[in-house]
């Protein structure tokens, strides 16, 4: 039997949030060992930007990285916000430590290829390195990971952080029995987007398929889901997708997604 | 007998400058393990402080943090240099994890008593936990400590790179035999400041006496040379002051500090 491990990933709204960031860092810091943060930044990111006189460039929700965006990217996420949250965990007895994919090898990544667009220096994952995570975990570290991957060639790229953590959950999942959380504003997956509370406690295969053919699940929902299904199909065994309540003791009111 | 350790601090020289930059990684990725890397950037810092607008204070050299001075430092230190520096060195096959002192809480600080000067969020050392970089050397990791340390509670602190990495020594002087390099854009220790040929090198604590008495060792170089001696005398092995070649196999034209 291979031994549990909770990787979660919080969004935008939670870490743009003093308050909402305080409050989630002391559920998160109450989960057992071993775990996992992943988080991302892009509107602190955007707002550097504007206040260094650039102007952030997305596409469909996904940056456009030039050379002076990297520079703001790595500065927000892996300086700014992730050694605040680091420090704010070390204050909560968490045994937080900082993370890129370049720090032990952790990610590698490639350069997205240019199609129809350019991202400039977003990275696609290759690799998890699982043996040098582990490595933290064995150490009672809690790797905390912000959304920068590399290319072995010393660039770095800018990636997304939620396939950082679906694909860190999926190459974790040799070692462990994984479950991955996406921790965001909403209690779960809705029935009504307007009605908080009509969370989908369960979703599995035929589930999906189901609330896919009715249009329940449609928009910026679906690829989201595809993505967990990929995670499973992958052997992750669960993931979860609700807001920082969920993380709680004894919590149910909160999607889970199983095959 | 203790395992050999290499702690090198490079200055802002080298940090600031691509090509001096580069050069001197390839020197350091080719010391044998375990070793550590420690960098500043406070030029880099002043120059991000001031396209945001903000003005950079200073006093003797040292900077005055104030809250956005210290986000500032904090994107600059742990996220811009930090990660290019590890995304350079993993192109180098080094296996490099870039760390604040608030990273798996390997130095703790507190924030410098207000006196004359206050110097705001600057941190002075209390102390290195020896053991959670012990673990890192073990895995065959190798730490690139940047300017940043925290108080335990939350807080995030600039720390002056030369005390880092003489704190660095220090604290694992316990474990291991600690060679302590500063490497700047000088050969050494230079007798006549206007002659890069006239490299002392060696000096012992009978040496450093006559230096002073004589004023060959004045201005700058005193208190960078009691920090040297502070640090042999709490067990580290040796200190060796000069530029990056000192690094090489065989180089001797540098200065080598030893009780």
């Amino acid at each position: 039997m291979k031994p549990q491990l909770s990787i979660v990933k919080i969004g935008g709204n939670i870490i743009e949030s003093p308050e909402e960031l305080s409050e989630f860092l002391s559920l998160f810091a109450a989960l057992p060992n071993p775990k996992v943060l992943v988080h991302g930044g892009g509107k602190r990111a955007s707002q550097i930007e504007s206040k260094l006189g650039l102007t952030p460039r997305l596409h469909q929700g996904r940056r456009i990285t030039d050379n002076d965006s990297l520079d703001v990217v790595v500065m927000v996420y892996a300086g700014l916000l992730n050694k605040n949250v680091v420090a704010h965990l070390q204050a909560l007895q968490c045994n937080a430590i900082g993370m890129s994919g370049a720090d032990a090898n952790s990610i590698l990544s490639v350069k997205r290829p240019v199609k129809d667009i350019d991202y400039g220096w977003a990275g696609d994952v290759v690799e998890v390195n699982h043996r040098a995570i582990d490595k933290l975990l064995k150490a009672d570290l809690v790797p905390v990971f912000c959304a920068l991957t590399h290319d072995g060639k010393g660039q770095l790229l800018n990636t997304n952080a939620d396939t950082i953590a679906s694909e860190l959950a999926i190459g974790l999942s040799s070692r462990y029995q994984v479950t991955l959380y996406y921790c965001f504003e909403k209690k779960g997956v809705l029935r009504n987007v307007d009605d908080e509370n009509s969370v989908i406690r369960d979703i599995d295969e035929a589930a999906y398929l189901k609330l896919k053919a009715e249009g329940v699940i449609a928009d910026g929902m679906l690829p989201k889901l595809d993505n967990c299904f990929h995670a499973l199909y992958k052997d992750v065994s669960r993931v979860c997708i609700g807001d920082k309540e969920m993380l709680q003791k004894n919590a149910s009111n909160y999607t889970t997604i199983q095959l």
